[in-house]
């Protein structure tokens, strides 16, 4: 069923394709057989080299191609939205159907074309600092829940401030990136003080959407929150592998520390906030209302739908065991960054920020597995007759997400990791 | 009472100085009207420029000079141990009062060495992840009680494992560099739901030590408590600012965020684990006996004295609050690396971790205001009349630290900060 939207862009793309002409997400890349990384732009199944592009002088920038030649998108988010926008409607142009520049240049659309498939992606951006949120009204309920109960399920904290924690940059990871099973200490009954050692057996994924900051601020100058969206430069989908058990025992006082630090995979493209627009959604009701500091005065919520799946090493195909949405998020993203920076902390370009777990109030739109299997009460059933509590080597995760358009989806990708046993030599 | 080492070095300093010829530290620097970093070591009030050196070819490293042609250490931090100390053995050679080379050369030295006083001191590394650990008994006791009571002090899981968070690297900041009061949500009373937003009132240091990673390891394979010294390049004094009243209505249930995100303030010089070595220290006793990952087969606690003066804007000269020594830590830090990395957690040259608290059992030797002042109820006095609970603007915080040898001393230089009023335009 693929559909030419010749009246879109020269390439043709299945109507429900992740890369439209209305989409331009930007990552970066290693051509085959090449060791030097591009930075790109997905559309349909391929990526245009805009590395390629840039070195052969089609002006992309009105202030120059330069940052179309860096490994990473850092120095290209560093600039703005007004650049960001220039850049987009560029490539748009040089995508549409009516453009002729590309389209009946045979050399230079086979030298700025690569097939998805051929390529390897990478991070998109050197991550300085990674934060993480917890941000998701139903995700903190059902865990409170588990841990404290129905009646002081949410901290008093709670809805008064996006609560956040930082996270570990360097582990996280591109989608496609095998994440090994973490070992760690545990201790299956916190009264009784003999701890053990060993690979985690409660070993979770977290559905969450992460978000990059492009220009930053400086250390005591917080980013106020009518001002936080010209900060953010585009979302991901993410998802924060959690050790549930090492998490348990660790985590007092000083939060989650090797229950997290051992991989966050995102999905290679990040979708910009201009392709996102379209999508904005009503804030929930926030009540007790926040602080001044964190008042919204325009939508900043987002209508992206997420799905994740379990593929077992038995199975053919990906089993689909969540379907949640960026709507469920209680806090917006503005607000997590105009939180986050009201210390004075510094953000600086290609620093990524994760939304926590994005749970819906339908079990079925649960975001962990702690939170579908009720902390492994209620296993999950695989058509192949398997089940899970929690994940088994072998399993690959693969989270997807889009928001649909009228006619066109603007898709994400995949977020996708295999578990595989642990490596360390324990 | 200056004392010429005649027969140590070339370079005269009193007996008592930081940098004799036993340390040479590693840092980054501003020559005067230069905005181009350089690297650098400390001899007594001096700076030897390795940069200049570099360029001119004066052989530091058998492997090639260019690691001291950049701008930040994480490039020598990366070759290991045996690099780090055949640069150490050379610099110390070429500043050895036996070697006529620098010593007889007026041009070279006029062109290597600067007064320390003419330089502006920068971060040492860029920093990709700062990690701090939570390791000292006496202060997590102190806070125990203080927040749980007597019987509840330590958390159940504290003599175990090694706690530690996450932290922001992007507001790691070099002695010197003032600290603007940061803003934040805080509840003085937990069962109101009734927070306010504004600047902190509980300011307070932390004394800390940091150490930064040298070569990393590879996402999914723990570094070895046996294997970890040669992952560590050396040692800073680290103070880790800390919002008491934001910390404790944000904490629960992930940890520390903007009580501790607005800025940490490290000492620029680092000193390596080769001029630290004559000052290992037995390790404290750990019982129960750690688990297997974190037993250690050599000595690994240092006894490096801390101190901690404060001066008010109205004081003349800094008075000092607190006398602490490493020695005083529980874990030690080839412990807190192992732990870190055993979840598979990938580490890079130029990490920083810090300690934690270094607090011993003297109420004199307590890390922080809130224990020297045990929560505000016991006020420190000051020479000019004054007290703190915590602390005011116009404050600042002086870290000192040295290890005592036999006829000199391998010291830090000062980790130093002043109180600035909030910046933010709530
Ligand atoms: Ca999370
Ligand atoms: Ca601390
Ligand atoms: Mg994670
Ligand atoms: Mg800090
Ligand atoms: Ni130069």
């Amino acid at each position: 069923y693929e559909i030419q939207l010749a009246r879109r862009s020269w390439i043709s793309y299945p109507a429900d394709t992740s890369f439209p002409i209305e989409n331009i997400p930007f990552g970066a890349f290693l051509r085959p057989g090449s060791s030097v990384p591009h930075l790109g732009t997905a559309i349909g199944s391929f990526v245009l080299d805009l590395h390629v592009l840039a070195e052969r002088g089609v002006a992309l920038l009105s202030t120059g191609n330069q940052v179309f030649l860096q490994p990473t998108l850092n120095d290209f988010m560093a600039l703005g939205r007004a650049a960001w926008r220039e850049a987009r409607h560029n490539i748009q142009a040089l995508l549409s159907a009516e453009t002729p520049f590309l389209r009946d240049n045979a050399a230079l659309r086979s030298a700025a074309l690569v097939a998805q498939s051929d390529v390897k992606m990478l991070l998109p951006a050197k991550i300085g600092d990674y934060t993480d949120f917890y941000a998701s009204r139903q995700h903190a309920t059902n865990v409170g829940i588990m841990f404290r109960g129905k009646d002081n399920a949410l901290m008093p904290n709670w809805l008064h401030l996006p609560v956040g924690y930082h996270g570990r940059a360097s582990s996280v990871v591109p989608s496609g990136t095998n994440i090994a099973r973490p070992s760690g200490q545990t201790n299956a009954d916190d009264n009784v003080a003999a701890p053990t050692f060993g690979p985690c057996k409660l070993l979770d994924f977290e559905i969450e959407m992460g978000f990059f900051v492009g220009p930053g601020n400086e250390l005591g100058h917080p980013i106020p929150i009518g001002q936080a969206r010209d900060h953010i430069f585009g979302m991901v989908i993410l998802n924060d592998w959690s050790a549930r058990d090492i998490q348990k025992w660790e985590y007092v006082p000083l939060g989650p520390f090797l229950a997290k630090n051992f991989g966050t995979t995102i999905s290679a493209w990040v979708v910009t906030m201009d392709a996102l627009e379209p999508f904005l959604a009503d804030t929930p009701p926030q009540e007790p209302q926040p602080l001044p500091y964190l008042q919204e005065t325009r939508k900043s919520h987002f209508d992206i739908a997420i799905e994740c799946a379990i593929k077992t090493s038995d199975a053919n195909a990906p089993h689909v065991v969540s379907r949640t949405n960026m709507r469920n998020l209680h806090w917006s993203i503005d607000q997590m960054l105009a939180h986050h920076t009201a210390s004075g902390c510094n953000m600086s370009p290609g620093d990524l920020l994760g939304t926590g777990t994005i749970s819906g109030t339908e079990e079925t739109s649960f975001g962990s597995l702690l939170e579908l299997t009720w902390r492994g009460s209620k296993p999950i059933s695989f058509p192949t007759g398997e089940t899970r509590k929690f994940l088994q080597d072998g399993d690959s995760v693969i989270m997807t997400a889009f928001a649909q358009g009228d006619g066109y989806r603007i898709g994400f990708g995949e977020c996708t990791g295999k578990i595989i046993p642990t490596l360390s030599k324990y």
